[in-house]
């Protein structure tokens, strides 16, 4: 039967066979878990999402959100799924049992997030950000405050949102206006209008508790003078259970493109005065803390396209094996209809689609991966490393996952074709759903400006290097394996000019043509992630050809056909080694061209006056 | 005042500058007109679109058409505009004045279609298919049968659809099993079941009449025993009244992700074997016939592509006008909110949306155009020639125009940031309104198919290199306008790239690699529609350069900006040159990159199992 989400063999090659987390097991901190744990919560993961969140995805853009008065209500099919969620603590997978979590790496919380995400974009929403509140509270809350929120937020009996947006205020957060008034008590009073809070109201939780961001009264403008506050929907009484309603007003839901199951809100605090926050961590110490929440969120985000990406691939590859149409080109006259599966466009589509998927998957899961090295590191090098890594990858995992991810999505359109722009095949609603992914936790530019302007430059540079060293070790060890010389050479020679390209640009970013540079910075996260997309399939291959190998040993042409059709081992290794070279040699290929286009800096899109526009 | 549709002065500019229309009304055909009498055609075009159709664009998502046991209604909306564009002869600006035309040259028709498309594209598909099935009628229909359809379809009291798609034969047209049963009377009883049929059925029109493909029985299998037939709603009497119903049934429409505004039917034809229609042309030609219809709607759908990304552009580029969120990445610390047309990255999505509408503006409109010099050639060799660049340039308009089409839309949305996901902004609908333009009509792979598998080897490949010898022209004569030289050097050397790939890929199509070279079609054709774009840019700048000199003299930096400042039409010319220098120096150096990787010829799609794709 077709995988309606995730490829389950590709998913166990990444952890498996590709990342080998199985060594995560000789840290101390995992040392109760074995490969086994990781199988089982794999296939219980994929139990849930696929009975239990996958059948919610039509109503929930069918039916959406209701609001009347105040109240959210989610789409009906949301509850059932939302408390097994919590009954299976899958809210806090890599999380500590004590507060409610499975104490599992992290990695396995990016491999569960995918598949919750394939199933259904809109309601993964919901506890994901239940999580990352919840995260701010265990980092920076007081030791009242984690005995008081915690276990409930981690179990997601309370969710949580991320107030940061208002009208004025986006991209821009340091613009915000909402205020917090010192009370007598020591609690603030919070007064300000908050938008397009996914999550921030609805009828699936008992409390929510939002983390908001807003200004102490006297502090100063801009960044620097936020700070943020834990702000209930019922109040909290300190033996935790629920107090009276916090004067957090739900004014209004968006209409949107899609994840109509998520309840995108405008939310006012205090409209009666009655609205009351504590402080979490330090006074004016808001943005840096909400950034932590923030880039976990970017990173899950990446994944939720990586999760709408893989079930639109999964989806177009099982139309395209069904459906009949056309002839084989190479059929004659009297040839007979084909699946158009056999169609080379379509297998160009459906092979560029696989390329993007589980390059995708791997460059997450290893970003995972490296969560999980910072987190067993015993020495503080160590850790640090590992968490630079992560660092400069987030804004990659997050913009080019969502990026490529919606390509993805509207590739798998292309290939139902007219049908698939109809309702009646789920396609055209999983790429509606996933275009808010290169827009929330900040735009795809804002993720560029990130990688260019701060993240490059870390450590002086040394974090990008020794990425790319990484990388070169990888090209070394394929180099030596039979029928990937080339490829090792080609992603060599891209992530040369990577670097090339990086030096150049960053020299220009410090200096009179910072402008310029800037107005590249998005094309070059597009090249950076390809080469690391080049890189991870690479590395797919060196560890798939010596398996392939020894399955059918020295053959080629029919005789591999034959052995590869025989043995789904071998059908999958040979898939691995044949998309690298699709990867390596047409799509990376290619982006040797936009790399050099960086590299020329035409400056016309800022030397350009406002009235050449035109308009 | 912002410009709700496509560019007033760009337009004006391609008409007037670039192509210089006025030079047709040197043929006898165009002998009475004159470019007054143009400018006042768009200018009224233009007032419909913005006054009478823009208003449509919203109720036409969101209200959709209505189905009620067989009987479709459109928006309400519609009906107003509808009458207008019947009442102004606008279905017909192209046509003779006998029939109910303007008899204006077909490039206008192509500006106003932008116009009209930009308003609602929806809308805009009801009097493109009208239009379109009269000229089947006039390309092969009887005195009579002219006589009898022909001013009540070019006039639009009577709509036209295509019907070709059924079940099972959508891009296989040759599979399809309607029926076609010779009656004694010489007409034909048509029975079988047609899907996806746009305006198929309405209440926008008096009468509908549908050109049907069918096979008359005893006839061979496949495209070569393929008739054609019009089949109308209501019969009708020689005299041209309508008479009884013709037993033409529409069993539903589709919900689709855009375009609710037009209803997509499944008609079923003869349920009661009531259902006659009347042989077009003759019999076992309806393929051949059909292509007339087909080929002018795929440019009306590259063009309708083209109007949607022109009003997401200037949707997008207005919004970043207005909207202040940030500040200038130069600034320090106390710098003021900007709007985020100050932002390097903004900059740069919206001078690469510029960049492909106008691109796409100049090669649809030229199309158009030559499609005036083949109607006004005076010699069979000149109409010839102009025909064969009009049938070598038309996947090109239809894939690529909706192809970039789409990624503007998108763009837009990106531009908005978070609003422009919501249906507050009309951006998001566009999009989905926009995305049907890369399936209907033939999808992108279809067309990719016909570029590379018919029409790169027309005349031997003479056309294709004439198309070529024409930019080298434009190249020669940009080569010696000072600041354009770098620029036509790339653009030379990107139409040798070019060239050099289609002869690999077209020798390859031919020989034993067809499947590999197949599975590149739809890569060569955008790289075909890159250079081709370089080439209208480089023509851009070759018009405008010098009129900008004449304005601004020498000077450059700050007092370049100062009188580009100072004078709208420096900005317009000023704002030509640097958007050729983008796409040129920028997307068109990436564009080589796609070339090299056309050119390794990796076989991976084709040759990788079925197996090996996984699910």
């Amino acid at each position: 039967m077709a995988q309606a989400i995730s490829d389950r063999r590709d998913v166990q090659f990444v952890l498996n066979e590709q990342l080998s987390i199985g060594g995560l097991c000789e840290s101390e901190i995992y040392s109760d878990l074995n490969t086994k744990t990781f199988d089982l919560f794999m296939k219980e993961a994929r139990n849930l999402a696929v009975k239990e969140i996958l059948p919610t995805l039509k109503e929930s853009d069918q039916q959406g959100c209701g609001f009347d008065n105040g109240k959210v209500t989610v789409p009906p099919s949301f509850h059932r799924a939302y408390k097994l969620l919590c009954e299976g603590e899958w809210l806090s997978v890599a999380d500590d049992p004590e507060v409610g979590g499975q104490g599992m790496p992290i990695v396995l919380a990016a491999a569960a997030l995918e598949l919750f995400s394939g199933a259904n974009l809109a309601f993964s929403i919901y506890p994901m950000l239940g999580h990352g509140a919840a995260k701010l509270v265990e980092h920076y809350g007081t030791d009242l405050q984690k005995k008081v929120y915690l276990k409930n937020m981690f179990t997601g009996h309370w969710g949580g949102t991320m107030c940061l947006t208002e009208p004025s205020a986006g991209s821009d957060v340091g613009a915000l206006t909402t205020v917090a008034k010192r009370n007598p008590d020591g609690t603030y009073s919070i007064s300000g209008t908050k938008i397009f809070i996914s999550a921030g109201e609805n009828d699936l939780v008992e409390n929510i508790i939002h983390p908001v961001l807003a200004r102490i009264e006297g502090d100063p403008e801009g960044t620097p003078g936020i700070s943020i506050f834990l702000v209930p929907k019922y109040r909290v009484n300190q033996d935790g259970s629920p107090g009276e309603f916090n004067d957090v007003v739900c004014d209004r839901i968006e209409e949107k493109m899609g994840i109509h199951g998520s309840a995108t809100c405008q939310l006012t605090f205090g409209p009666k005065g009655q609205c009351v926050g504590e402080l979490l961590g330090e006074e004016r110490k808001g943005m840096r803390i909400m950034f932590v929440m923030m880039n976990e969120e970017r990173l899950n985000v990446g994944i939720q396209a990586l999760g709408a990406a893989s079930s639109s691939y999964l989806l177009a590859l099982d139309y395209a094996r069904q459906r009949v149409q056309g002839k084989h080109i190479l059929s004659g006259k009297d040839g007979q209809g084909v699946p158009i599966i056999q169609h080379p466009d379509i297998r160009r589509m459906l092979i560029q689609m696989k390329a993007y998927v589980e390059g995708m998957r791997s460059l997450n899961y290893y970003t995972g991966m490296c969560m999980d090295r910072a987190r067993v590191a015993t020495g503080e090098d160590d850790r640090a490393k590992w968490q630079a890594r992560v660092d400069l990858l987030t804004p990659i995992c997050k913009a080019y996952s969502t990026e490529m991810g919606c390509k993805v999505c509207t590739d798998a359109i292309q290939v139902y074709g007219g049908y698939g722009y109809t309702q009646e095949y789920p396609v055209e609603q999983i790429a509606r759903d996933c275009k808010i992914t290169t827009i929330y936790e900040g735009t795809t530019g804002i993720q560029a400006m990130d990688l260019l302007g701060r993240k490059l430059a870390m450590g002086g540079g040394q974090v990008f290097l020794s990425l790319i060293n990484d990388l070169k070790a990888t090209v070394d060890a394929a180099a030596k394996i039979a029928g990937l010389e080339e490829m090792a050479k080609r992603v060599s020679a891209a992530a040369d000019k990577l670097m090339e390209t990086a030096q150049i640009l960053g020299k220009s970013a410090r200096g009179e043509k910072a402008l310029a540079a800037f107005a590249n910075a998005c094309p070059f996260l597009e090249a950076m992630g390809d080469v690391i997309l080049g890189w991870m399939h690479l590395w797919r291959a060196m560890v798939a050809a010596p398996k392939l190998a020894k399955i059918v040993g020295q053959k080629t042409g029919a005789d591999l056909a034959a052995a590869v059709a025989a043995n789904k081992d071998a059908a999958f290794y040979d898939g691995q080694v044949r998309t690298a070279a699709y990867f390596i040699n047409s799509l990376l290929t290619a982006s040797l061209g936009k790399m050099d286009a960086i590299q020329v800096g035409e400056s016309a899109p800022v030397d350009m006056a406002d009235a050449s526009f035109g308009g």
